[in-house]
């Protein structure tokens, strides 16, 4: 199973047998609203708490992905989550609520490809048949913990990003109707020095740029393998920090095929609260399980890519001066 | 791979060729303190912080797992570790340090037999064939975090755990000389409405006699399998609960062949500070790490089961007045 120096080759191609996005309010005004499968209204779904609210995004996503997959949740096998909430606490309360058996995971706005290519592992080494792998952030849960309280209405510099409200999952398994894993590549830390975490983009690109290049090199493939390349939250800055990059290393990606997904998600009109681009752990997860797969379902898309990168910092971290660790894990589907 | 509802069966018995166990000064002072590694005489580690010292902790227990191992930094293909630490910085951190292939996990205490059981899965299924698997916890860190500033002093309940200061790692590997995994059982969330931070022993109990009584269940198997069942960290509390639950379940577990490494890592001479026992990720990985394998090495365990043992709980849940989900991961391990 193992190919080249960090990457797996999924032999018995597992199937996204389903998957599912739930999105919130600013995420039903963007270009890909008809993409996900629920929006709320309102940023507190019925909920006491932001924190609760994510959750409940999270569930929500969970139960549509295995009704659409024709399931129970007592079919779930394995539940591999994980979210940016100290100590993933959206994730384990929503693996309270599966009752399955839960591996939580840590990966920042990489946990999407961390639990997809996980997922795929278990179900290609026969470990597991039906397993549920999925993420969540929420826009207030992630301003109140990492930054400031919106009430300041403190003002953000240009490179800011804008924290999806949303939880994406899928649900993998040896057989079935749907798009296949056909290998992954585990990215390592790369930090460049950057200290703003008002700047993750910049922070984030160089790890891309690490894992895409590894994928390539394991696999002996190049952009060509691929009708897509997505990234998961480089946003503005980080994206054309990664073309430049590739650029430079004489590994140029045609324009039209390397996308991020925290530039698809939100319009121009919404320009203002977003800045630079939409992050957090939902965006690359609602924007792969949603409007991506979609696409390769109406036949536009063949072979994809799915690059989810993280910054692996902590409030203390950068309190105390330290840099930002940043990781991609990057995930190859096809057209089942 | 898959036995039964939640297990896995590892044929061709992944191999922990090395192992560490780093401590401070305090499990200098317990009765294990001879199979520890290495051991610190100030929790400060000369760093500037104690987060900071924590994450030199996990870098000095990799370090001396691989130098155990005959290998070099370079030789390690992947790296899955995680901590109690807000977004786990102690361990993306020392993955930078490692700069190999990483994948974070978030278990709470349960982290260090997530760890291993994800490792050896790797290893079983050949998607690597060096993985470093660990986990950390320092005393200061997460009593920063999760309870008071120690300056206040503050008095603690009768129920209440004192969080280990320590690092233990594994590496695992298709061959050599060494303990074998045999299996693991992955936990499901088991949550019994217990809401006291200062009783975690208590609430992670009954996850416990869940994953214990699944991997018998899994395996076809009783207690008669192995010389030694050690849970995590559930200390004087609930180790009593456990107990008395499998008693209640006509399952009764022999006195001498259930054990808590909560327990074994202090002395009675250090009663006053530890109350209930030990707790933290570094908690069973470091019993584990070292003590427990050193004793298997000497011969005298020839198959033993480890059930690291997790509260899932963040301050905000508490603060929200959620209840504590708790799980419970199982790995069998038999002499090489």
């Amino acid at each position: 199973m193992q190919q080249g120096h960090q990457s797996w080759r999924f032999d018995n191609k597992p199937v996204i047998v389903a998957s599912a996005a739930v999105g919130g309010p600013f995420e039903a005004q963007g270009p890909l609203s008809k993409d996900f499968d629920l929006l709320h209204g309102d940023l507190w779904l019925g909920q006491a708490s932001f924190e609760k609210a994510e959750r409940k995004l999270l569930e929500e996503a969970c139960e549509v992905a295995i009704r659409k997959a024709g399931l129970q949740k007592k079919d779930i096998e394995f539940f591999l989550c994980g979210d940016l909430m100290n100590q993933i606490t959206a994730s384990s309360f929503a693996a309270r609520t599966m009752a399955v058996p839960y591996l939580g995971l840590f990966g920042a706005c990489s946990t999407s490809m961390e639990g997809l290519a996980l997922a795929s592992l278990l179900v290609n080494s026969r470990a597991g048949r039906y397993v549920l792998c999925g993420t969540s952030s929420h826009n207030a849960t992630a301003e109140k913990q990492f930054r400031y309280p919106t009430e300041y209405g403190g003002q953000k510099p240009p490179t800011a990003q804008w924290t999806v409200t949303g939880s994406g999952v899928a649900v993998v398994a040896p057989e079935g109707e749907g798009p296949r894993v056909t290998g992954a590549t585990i990215g390592r830390i790369v930090d460049m020095g950057i200290t703003d975490p008002f700047n993750m983009g910049a922070a984030m690109a160089p790890a891309a740029v690490d894992t895409i290049t590894a994928h390539f090199r394991d696999f002996g493939i190049f952009h060509e393998e691929y009708d897509l390349i997505a990234t998961g939250d480089l946003g503005k800055v980080g994206h054309h920090i990664a073309k430049d990059l590739f650029a430079k290393h004489g590994m140029a990606l045609p324009e039209e095929k390397f996308v991020d997904c925290g530039l698809l998600i939100y319009g121009p009109d919404q320009q203002e609260e977003v800045i630079a681009g939409g992050s957090g752990c939902g965006c690359s997860a609602t924007v792969t399980y949603g409007h991506i797969l979609n696409r390769m379902k109406q036949g536009e898309l063949r072979k994809i890519l799915i690059v989810a990168t993280g910054a692996l910092l902590s409030p203390i971290t950068y309190q105390q001066n330290d840099s930002i660790p940043c990781i991609a894990h990057a995930v190859a589907i096809e057209r089942g």
